[in-house]
């Protein structure tokens, strides 16, 4: 038993879409913020050879999006977060700046890294200085939080306590119990001894120094430290004599190292997408009635939904919000309220951080004919579809026929429930603009 | 650079499902084996408080199958492994029976576990004389292969390594390069040092010991041990003297800690489902030319697609290798050719071990009326599905239509292409019986 809530190894709160204006903080009430300025470095030079993919690890889509970018929005969302320089090779500058460019991150400066590691960071750091002798407004940062570009779930109340330990101490780091036992080895390969597990830890990532420290330690070390050192925390205690607080951080610090890992980052950020949604009705009875029972049943998938008339006034916070709206129409003439709702939800132009859902739930007549691949409204939805997805929404629409039979409409409504949600989780590109059948 | 192979973390020859009949050992041509007799013991005692899930990781379902049952598989396909022991919480011992019944194990048999690792070790180790003594044929075995229930992918080239040096040596065990830099804390929870990284090396599992050194090894050591001993290596070490000699493994050898380890391992797992599929066409020439259009736009999704006429024959084989087959029929009356494929594929009585993944691509005159959603050839559909979902079938349909335009027709063809990659790589439960617009 290690005390760790039920799903440790998923953020609290993900920082995966603000609920403000992209970039802009989440200020929650009883929040704990630092009065000192803290910029952030991170390295992102790397050429990803563990994960066996062609892309950078840090540069590999997840939902469309480059890893480092959830990385980045992680820092940019922490109001007391003044500053974020990262450092790419130097092929990869025009596509860091795209990057930037493409999902509005405001906080962001590129610099050209280095060979290793530790010459990124440095890199990094310098140009923090460099900055700063520019605007000449606030001075150097009193505090540098150095962060792995791929362990993109860092959490704001743990960079709070790195960042007030480092000004305390000079260093802090962030350390994780061992996972596997560590074992010496003879150099013909035999086991020597096994380590005591509880007197060791793993150094991970985020780092804290201090200005005047990080930057010492780099001015001291040796060009061996720069092309084989490992620690951050291992120079400022060799070079500037800082012993660095150690903070055991969450299991949400993990590092994307294989290609398995992006899959498993992948089902964190699906879990933050998928979680919720909102139905709206259009207030007609009928419509109200169904999207009541959608809303019961969805919870016996874990999904809560919220129902709604419409995306006006108060109700237009769902536009902020929310990643999966479910428009319910009577009949297909209700095409209308879908492409209205659409014009909504492109208006709001949140769609490029994330692909959002639209699902059009159509009840139909039994005695009407249905929309089917020929007919105008199949046409509509595909064509509205193709559309939408060059926006990064992903409409799909959904067909059940209104029956007087209560079992049987409870089967269709637990349909729609099982394919809604299946199209939320899977979110797949390719299934856009089709008709499915409850 | 690490020398690693592209894929690092995935298995060479992911044995997710034998070729032959189930539980049948694959001796692949030039594969080595070994001449004396060798068993396992899988401990799978833990309750999984890590994973953040109510069950137990090693019960987690994988495509509808627990994770243990992957596990099983790997050993259970190695010829030259003899038996199987299982170790289990006594509340588990059920369940863990029905495992092996219902996904047709047969090497396997269980035994309770204890409250620690090594008592659950200790109780298998000591099965396995007990076994030998009842059936008194082949004597105890020379060596017993130790292994995590949790890493699924361990692949018989290395499983010989191990075996091989602990005949040799008396114990053997998987090294691994540490992935974090390993750090001594002060009792004050400062930094004391750093380890120099090349000296170390995580120790992960396989373990394999001669009988008699692991049997000594519990024999002599201490209550305390049992109780807060992490490492077989270790014991052996101080109760047998024997130096383990160390192995560095593979990346997939890799344990299922956290819940997000269950997503990287489905990704894994599907990625060996959804590599190839067969098309079977029926032999009109419409549908081969369809077909082989098909197969052209698949490479590049990076999916292997085989054009077969049908499934008599030598391409029965198809059958017993294939996870995904595509019908291509002309016009909706070719449902009785996908009637007629469904029966050859639930004969084979394969779907258990995963689901299979049947697309019915239907080539339509845009002249004629089209399927819709209340056409008899949907419920044909929506009702097949339903039935073979119940054998672990999922069955989907595509239709599209017959254009004379060249290029509306490659994008018709793309479009089925895209679709039906989808459908294979998601095995979504919720879609069956649809029938999609290409």
């Amino acid at each position: 038993m290690d005390g760790e809530s039920r799903q440790p190894d998923r953020p609290a709160h993900p920082g995966i879409f603000p609920t403000g204006k992209r970039g802009e903080s989440l200020h929650r009430p009883g929040q704990r913020s630092v009065d000192f300025p803290v910029s952030v470095v991170l390295p992102a030079g790397g050429t990803g050879e563990r994960t066996g993919l062609q892309t950078p690890k840090q540069f590999c889509p997840v939902f469309g999006r480059p890893l480092i970018s959830y990385t980045v929005q992680a820092f940019e969302r922490v109001s007391w977060i003044k500053s974020i320089v990262v450092a790419v090779a130097k092929e990869n500058m025009d596509l860091m700046k795209e990057i930037i460019q493409r999902f509005q991150h405001r906080k962001v400066r590129v610099v050209q890294g280095g060979s290793t590691r530790h010459r990124s960071i440095c890199n990094g750091v310098l140009a923090l200085g460099e900055q700063e002798e520019q605007e000449a407004a606030e001075g150097e940062p009193k505090v540098v939080i150095i962060h792995d570009a791929v362990r993109p779930f860092v959490e704001e109340d743990f960079l709070f306590k790195i960042a007030m330990a480092a000004k305390e101490q000079g260093a802090a780091g962030a350390i994780r119990p061992l996972v596997s036992t560590v074992i010496a080895t003879t150099s013909e390969g035999f086991l020597d001894h096994s380590l005591e597990r509880a007197r060791y830890r793993a150094s991970e990532m985020p780092q804290g120094f201090t200005y005047d420290v990080i930057r010492q330690a780099y001015q001291r070390c040796t060009e061996s430290d720069f092309d084989f050192g490992t620690e951050c925390l291992h120079l400022a205690l060799q070079y500037c004599g800082t012993n660095a607080k150690l903070i055991e951080g969450p299991p949400t610090l993990w590092k994307v190292t294989y290609k398995r890992d992006l899959a498993a980052a992948e089902s964190i950020i699906k879990e933050s997408l998928c979680s919720s949604g909102c139905v709206i009705t259009g207030g007609s009875a009928q419509a109200v009635t169904l999207a009541d029972a959608l809303q019961k049943s969805a919870g016996a998938l874990d999904m809560e939904l919220d129902v709604i008339p419409d995306l006006l006034g108060d109700h237009s916070r769902y536009l902020l919000k929310e990643c999966n709206f479910i428009q319910v129409s009577v009949n297909p003439s209700g095409l209308l309220e879908l492409e209205s709702m659409l014009a909504d939800v492109e208006a709001t132009n949140r769609a490029p951080l994330h692909p959002l859902v639209i699902i059009w739930v159509c009840l139909s007549d039994p005695e009407e004919l249905s929309v089917s691949g020929k007919t105008p409204e199949f046409a509509a939805i595909a064509d509205a579809a193709a559309a939408a997805k060059l926006r990064n929404i992903l409409l799909y629409g959904i067909q059940l026929y209104q029956s007087k039979d209560a079992e049987r409409w409870e089967r269709s409504v637990m349909r729609v429930t099982e394919i809604t949600s299946a199209l939320i989780r899977e979110r797949s590109p390719a299934l856009v603009g089709q008709l499915l059948q409850a």
